[in-house]
């Protein structure tokens, strides 16, 4: 099954604005879908970040994987590897800046992170982040091929599901009621811990959520408490998650723990970097989750060195594709983490891979996160394939990711890209539009 | 592809007098050979360990796999888990005795391994070793199946050969001329350095071999050092490797592995447990390798923790199959490991899964043990499929492992078994038998 063709298209649809420590969503989210077809007329489809820089490089990568089988995974990570001209070991330096789609990591650098443990061995490599996320789509793709050639779903090439549903958290967001000069959105606005109530009620009825997440880091940490709090009182049971994406230092961070003791199932992020988030997680009762310090392999050794964290958010966008987060998943048994997902803005094609993905994965033992209900309904596969029952998602059992491109829609959301003017995602620059004197500057409080 | 049907058969084939730290090879090597059948007719090859209680185990999870579907690792594996009683976390405890093949460790028990390093998480398991020795014969047998079904080798099933053949290294040993009562073999003996220079160069000439292993802990460490002095002499900028089978204290480790200086490729467990291991790994110039210090996924965090290695050894055999194994390459990769790969006496099924796993891992950049040489063409895989060519094994490129079962030689290899009167490997008793006061305790020098 050799590649013959992959078709790249950029696609922008409506998002609302959703805060967050770095600004405030714009009113376009970008992505990108990818389509690999073979000799055999087999297509695959992949989806990923939507920025310029990254869409440059997954448009120069599709070249150099002609010619390939849809097997030759390694081969394929090398020539993509090659081809954004990775170096061999990444040079320390900050992370990639806030609010941007190529950066998974919202925080401060991870530390010493390519510092490598072991002096001795020869033929070590350190992984450079972009190559994960270049060749994820091209990966995601490649499994859906193979899927739809052998009749089974991708979870089975994952090893079998080992749950029949996949399990969402409500995503909650402080917002305005709707971008400014237009008129509100049918969410509303969630700028105090009414809001963020209202608007748990709101997807809690529509998709049957039975967890819930608030994305904080937006107003000072005893207003998110409180909101916490109001989410506990009106939702006794559920397990409650707030990620402050680094907002606060670490001494914030151990003061919001403990008063939160009880109320939350873990704290994601409270604070940036290895060393903080294992100094704060020494403190906390709870255990801490991360997609900031923790986002490629060579991360792991300082971070478990340091105890930094007791779960760790799976996202195959950023960990090289679905075999790849299979891996780390396994890595994090063995360390004795827990995983559950992080989501970015993101269609039907990634959906469909992270929860295959999570249905085959043992130790995901915790409701994925996923921006689907802010998408409301636009999405560039067919309906249908998709559905979400008592905030689950029945695992596809359709050969490969089982959904097909709406190529209508596709069109549309590529003309809609054209159209939109946002090349780069950039909530600070949003923000800052309507509040100039804003800094995401982390940790903040 | 439903499996329908699964044949399990015990062989026992010639093995020479080979000697090591636990005493000395019997003159039958067991094994045990798994057929697993689909629905649609195909069949799938594993190979596994030949002693008794094993080879119940392996029965026993035969009758509770069928019906699954090929495809389902993760519930093949719980099934597995379930059938052989294991408890979700292993009691601290002394490993397996010495020589015996369900003891991939041949040492001490690896320290406080079962420790969790991050006490809060919830949904932790800790994976009983014999989980996975059990599971691996029919996870090959499904990829096997898979392979053929796709029409792709099974290496293409793990991410695709990265080489087109895999290197293996000279595996000598220390032996008698014979076993005890019979004529001299055709290896004829060697019993020290000039004798061990000998049988080299007869695996050099016949098989192409590249590297070269000793297995050590057989004599005092200074007959060991001179061995390997004799070796680098006779072949020149061939690498080498020490195996004592952790004979050794810390402290004759650390000599040891200063006065090799120069010589060795890297040194195989020198001294029993983690922390001694990290303890010479500190003192010496050479890496450590391990395949008795870090045998199981829980092993990695206090051996990370203790700087102990520097490769690890694979062995799909006792890690659980080819999927979990890239799982650990991986895992090695993140932790700055490279891997190479550990062998007990084997056949054919197993050269092949072996070769189809080292082939598709990247970070495997040291040539692999083998005992293929002592086996001497006994096999019960029909000859042609497998050959060296300067030392390398080139990687099947027929679907799934690309090895077909010999049935008459199958069958012979069972009467072998039935006749042989050997029911578990025990190299200890075998050796008492003709030095009553030879111990395998260890640390010996």
């Amino acid at each position: 099954m050799i590649i013959r063709r992959i078709q790249v298209t950029p696609v922008a649809f409506r998002d609302p604005p959703l805060l967050n420590a770095a600004g405030v969503h714009e009113p376009w989210a970008l992505r990108t879908i990818v389509e690999v077809v073979t000799d055999e007329d087999l297509t695959g489809l992949g989806e990923t970040y939507g920025d310029l820089r990254h869409l440059a490089k997954v448009r120069e990568c599709a070249d150099a994987l002609i010619g390939l089988d849809v097997h030759a995974l390694n081969e394929m990570y090398a020539r993509v590897a090659a081809t954004i001209g990775t170096p061999l070991t990444s040079p320390p330096g900050p992370a990639p800046e806030d609010g941007r789609p190529e950066a998974p990591s919202r925080g401060k650098p991870a530390g010493d992170a390519t510092r490598n443990p072991h002096g001795k061995p020869a033929g070590m490599t350190t992984k450079e982040k972009a190559v994960d996320r270049v060749f994820s789509p091209f990966e995601v793709a490649c499994l859906d091929i193979r899927g739809k050639a052998a009749g089974v779903p991708v979870s089975d090439l994952l090893g079998g599901r080992v749950r029949d549903a996949v399990p969402y958290s409500a995503y909650l967001f402080y917002k305005w009621a709707g971008h400014p000069g237009e008129e509100p959105d049918r969410f509303g606005a969630a700028l105090d811990e009414a809001g963020v109530v209202r608007q748990a009620k709101l997807l809690i009825d529509e998709y049957g959520f039975q967890s819930i997440k608030l994305k904080g880091g937006v107003y000072p940490p005893d207003q998110e408490i409180s909101a916490i709090r109001a989410l506990h009182e009106a939702f006794p049971g559920v397990p409650l998650r707030l990620d402050p994406n680094a907002a606060w230092t670490v001494e914030t961070s151990i003061r919001v723990g403990r008063e939160l003791d009880g109320a939350l199932q873990y704290l994601e992020d409270p604070t940036p970097g290895i060393e903080g988030m294992g100094e704060v997680a020494a403190a906390v009762p709870m255990p801490l989750a991360t997609n900031m310090c923790v986002v490629a392999p060579e991360h792991f050794p300082p971070a478990m060195a340091a105890r930094s964290i007791g779960v760790l958010l799976l996202d195959h966008h950023y960990w090289g594709g679905l075999v790849r987060s299979s891996h780390v998943a396994a890595m994090c048994d063995a360390f004795g983490l827990s995983t559950s997902m992080h989501s970015n803005s993101h269609l039907g094609i990634s959906l469909a891979a992270m929860t295959h993905l999570a249905a085959a994965t043992p130790n995901l033992t915790f409701a994925c996160d996923t921006h689907t209900p802010w998408q409301d309904g636009q999405d560039v596969v067919a309906p249908g394939a998709l559905r979400f029952e008592n905030g689950s998602v029945p695992v596809p059992t359709a050969p490969g990711l089982g959904v097909e491109l709406d190529r209508d829609a596709l069109a549309v959301m590529n003309e809609q890209y054209e159209k939109c003017g946002i090349r780069k995602r950039d909530d600070t620059s949003y923000m800052r539009r309507f509040a100039p004197s804003f800094t995401a500057e982390r940790p903040r409080w």
